[in-house]
């Protein structure tokens, strides 16, 4: 596209600082003839006290024009659990339709890792973002008393299942390994594990250069931390893929630096792109925050709009970056740096 | 107690080797005084193989008799997944309301961690045991067509979920840190979360002396990766302690020294001892499985039964035997050595 028309949510807490930073190099990245046009809403804790509202109809109708969302980070203590995350992060992933939620992996040299050996870490998770456990199906009977019975219910349909299975297996035979692993837990769950397993094994027989696997999510996390060099792309449920993407990133850098996308390949619906840390109200305003995940999640952004050139060079431009970083630099002298890279 | 009338499951691949290791030491740990009962229950794989047949009801009623069960692993790649999970594994949880999932992790000295640096882990996982996406409440609509809908429903009571977090509170309350910290994932599991956390919170003005805290699932394996010094207590649901124990074993000397106990503290029912890993058909019969998880299981089950001396004398042994240990030691080599310590 010769103009990319984004929609930003800079949301809670440390969201506003990495947001910025995340504009400024995509500014700096885009071509003289891309026209770049943001429009900025205010969701999230503050607009909540202010009004009540999380996500209005009319924002969201609004948002679903852009081509794309950039978002910083949802949520603060002084919201009760539950409120912003349903009401307007799960809302937006679930009206736009983003059954892909993409989250890479990758160990960048001189980067922290809590892992002796420093293994080799570059891959990818498929997290399904539209059904599972997250779909808000549960209610609570007798609540407050002795006698109370709660309960979650996780939806699974093949039309959710096939989609996001059949993206994973078009990822991993673009990769150079092809290697496909299926995280469930089909030996419990038996009923959803069947559907994701016999659509992962239906669909993996159109993908013959695919080598596939299938670990269950305990096992999957021992692997996380004894030999994440085993993974290349994953594929999972809702729920499954949050735990998960969550150790990878403590083994991969940290959640100062992981990406990601809420993808809706259709392009019926902007995707949005998060980092995937949380807003940190501890550090908020301090202009201390790392705003390296955002700004990899820019990348992601310009790779699905079809700007591979621009996405690959943030990504250099973060490597380079990340090789030589000193200590104590804030939320503003890393964006600097990534954009006079960017720039060069 | 004077006498043990213990109930044996060997199982499947590696459970009959190690499951003979820990009935060594069983043996030469008790005092003279004591009289030890066995009785073995062949079930598992083969006994599927063999009659169809997973746990009947005859046996369940007889295995209801015993003081407790030591179980060895179960599962085979050769039975479809969720047979034997089912039918027999959680049919023993949920049929002796096992509600209490008592998972240990401990990094003893010399042993392997993945994590640089080898952290002090120190902690312990109350996980529950028969509530939960464990329930087997699920159900499949339309199956194997591409309008199929699958659901599981997570269960949870009061009555559940306020007897695992008692239980909890008192043993941090018994420890010298006596720190509590809840995992579950309250802001997308609403209904179940706030039932944990409510029903945590109000227990928890009974223990004043005991600190507590908060932590999401995702967020929890992050600091498993990171710092996992900073756990004292864990009380979470069954899918979620599933999932952060295996973690947990991982970074704290591996899945072959992990133990656990599924416990009603009530002993309406027999306790059930288990290592935490599976039956790893790839070794079985080759006597070279490290038989220290069940060892370890053992020690847990003579601490509920009252023998606390006997049980620090294992865990000392292990202690020690792990300090020196060689590599390349076969499982009845592991079983004599620790039988030599327990009887010196
Ligand atoms: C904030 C929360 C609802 C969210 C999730 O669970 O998906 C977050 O943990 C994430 O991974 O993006
Ligand atoms: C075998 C399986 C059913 C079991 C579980 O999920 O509880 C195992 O993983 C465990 O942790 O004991």
């Amino acid at each position: 596209a010769r103009s990319i028309n984004l929609a930003v949510i800079p949301g809670d807490g440390i969201g506003p600082e990495v947001v910025s930073e995340g504009l400024k190099v995509l500014s700096s990245v885009l071509p003289q003839d891309v026209k770049l046009e943001t429009e900025e809403y205010d969701l999230g804790a503050r607009r909540w006290h202010a009004t009540g509202e999380t996500l209005p109809d009319a924002e969201l109708e609004q948002l679903g024009k852009h081509e794309a969302i950039l978002l910083g980070a949802i949520g603060d203590p002084s919201v009760p659990s539950g409120v912003l995350e349903r009401g307007l992060l799960l809302k937006l992933r679930f009206a736009f339709e983003h059954y892909v939620n993409l989250r890479p992996s990758r160990l960048f040299p001189n980067t922290e890792t809590p892992l002796a050996g420093r293994p080799e870490i570059d891959f990818v998770v498929v997290r399904e973002g539209t059904e599972g456990p997250y779909v808000g199906n549960g209610g609570s009977l007798r609540t407050g008393t002795p006698a109370e019975v709660a309960t979650e219910v996780s939806l699974n349909t093949a039309y959710g299942v096939q989609r996001v299975v059949r993206d994973a297996f078009e990822r991993a035979n673009a990769r150079p390994r092809k290697k496909l692993t299926l995280v469930h837990k089909n030996n419990v769950l038996v009923y959803a594990g069947q559907l994701w397993k016999e659509t992962f094994d239906r669909i993996g027989q159109e993908y013959p250069a695919v080598s596939t696997d299938y670990l269950h999510v305990d096992a999957a996390t021992i692997f996380l931390a004894t030999d994440p060099a085993r993974f290349d792309v994953i594929v999972t449920d809702n729920l499954f893929g949050d735990i998960i993407t969550d150790l990878a990133a403590a083994v991969s850098g940290g959640i100062g630096l992981a990406a990601s996308g809420n993808i809706n390949p259709s392009r019926d619906f902007p995707s949005m792109f998060e980092p995937v840390h949380g807003s940190a109200p501890d550090i908020a305003g301090t202009n201390t925050a790392d705003p390296t995940a955002t700004i990899l999640s820019v990348a992601l952004l310009l790779r699905h709009l079809g700007h591979e050139p621009e996405a690959a060079r943030i990504e250099e431009a973060v490597a380079a970056d990340l090789a030589e970083r000193h200590t104590g630099r804030t939320t503003r002298e890393t964006g600097d740096a990534i954009v006079a890279r960017v720039s060069a």
